[in-house]
């Protein structure tokens, strides 16, 4: 049977990698991309230099193409777009997996940790149900609201109280009670704006744990025009981003 | 000036230690244990065992008594009787701290996350507050949410869901909206029996990633006992138990 190794990576610190990650990538014979671009050219690129970190010789590598999703679709129903593009992708998952060898061993690398916010999961799910045969196991990984919260020395929680998670998506639909202490993933605009009032505060970080680490903090409405500058500014160099914020009130 | 690092060591796996993390415990001089008490002697042998893994030669070890509450303060003023014991704890740390030499570098060992429900960076504040002069840099660690998600197989969160996280005490005055993806950590009483219905599923877990790690999942009311059975035979064998849950309905 084969096996897929999904491992964290945390969130762009090559040191972010766990010891069990490590192990990992040890036992890897080909590592599986999920080409989703040129703009991601660069964080494949940290990805295939965290695996050289470890391996003389380093493993396969196996490239799955994404499909794009149909603009046609998405503009009539949004959802089937979705889903039509996931089965497409399973598929092609499946294509790459029948690439190895019975015995050997498969990895994805995820950002951050496989079960925030990462698909990659779900479409081995699809994988699965569309008839490929093989056994998974997770390896866990920093987190990015770990990563912002180590940056700043502080604690994600008040004392005793709960945070919630959310994307920048559903953030305008948080109840207010869960907004008083919030983090926010996959925000490419900048959400917080809409929400935040003056007893808002907001830590906010760009490339976690990487050199190019950013971070700002303060008032939310005060910092506000700042962070919008710097992240589209540091988007523009880089290529892409990715940020992640903590607002409480 | 003295440095404190504040070093997330993950929920009992050995190699949940991140390479920082190594990193980390390579340059301290003291590890500095919260004592809490007999019960947690065993969580202080584990985590002996994971500084021998990566030191030659020992780091010291102070132990900073832990106050014990005042019952009849707590009684009447359950917040003072924290808070007090706060400052009393913080004032132990000072202690310990000033047995440092003043470029040594002082390590407390967190299990989880630093940020996540611990207690270190609050003690820490208020041992600044109190006149210490020192420096923070904290190590992300793996989460508990994240090595339970890990060890099923499955995400934290639905497809752009938000996530909760929460504790028992706050359980059950959590939102209904909330509710529908909630993880509770801290939780002595199975808490998810007052907000459980018939479309709750949970996935349960203690000691996660080390041997002793136990799994159980399926519909909450159905599970329920099981869980309350195992989990009161297990912190009967070990003496202490780490256990978390993800609810879902």
């Amino acid at each position: 049977m084969r096996t897929v190794l999904v491992v964290g990576i945390g969130t762009g610190d090559p040191r972010h990698l766990t010891l069990a990650a490590v192990d990992a990538l040890r036992r890897t014979d080909a590592v599986l991309y999920l080409d989703k671009g040129e703009a991601t050219g660069d964080m494949r690129e940290l990805r295939r230099r965290i695996v050289a970190e470890h391996r003389a010789v380093p493993p396969r590598e196996v490239v799955v193409p994404d499909p794009t999703r149909d603009p046609e679709v998405a503009a009539v129903d949004y959802d089937r777009a979705v889903s039509d593009w996931h089965a497409e992708r399973a598929r092609r998952v499946v294509t790459a997996l029948d690439s190895l060898d019975d015995d050997e061993v498969a990895a994805f690398l995820v950002w951050g940790d496989p079960s925030l916010y990462d698909s990659t999961l779900r479409i081995l799910e699809r994988a699965r149900d569309a008839g490929a045969e093989f056994s998974v196991e997770v390896v866990p990984g920093i987190t990015a609201p770990a990563a912002l919260t180590a940056a700043f020395g502080i604690c994600v929680n008040r004392v005793g109280e709960p945070v919630h998670i959310t994307t920048g998506r559903r953030l305008a639909s948080t109840a207010p009670e869960a907004l008083r202490n919030v983090v926010v993933m996959l925000d490419a605009h900048c959400a917080f704006r809409t929400v935040a009032g003056p007893e808002t505060h907001i830590w906010w970080g760009a490339y976690l744990g990487a050199p190019e680490q950013i971070l700002i903090s303060g008032p939310a409405l005060e910092v506000a025009d700042e962070i919008v500058r710097v992240r589209a500014e540091a988007r523009e160099r880089h290529g892409w981003i990715m940020d992640t914020y903590l607002l409480r009130s």
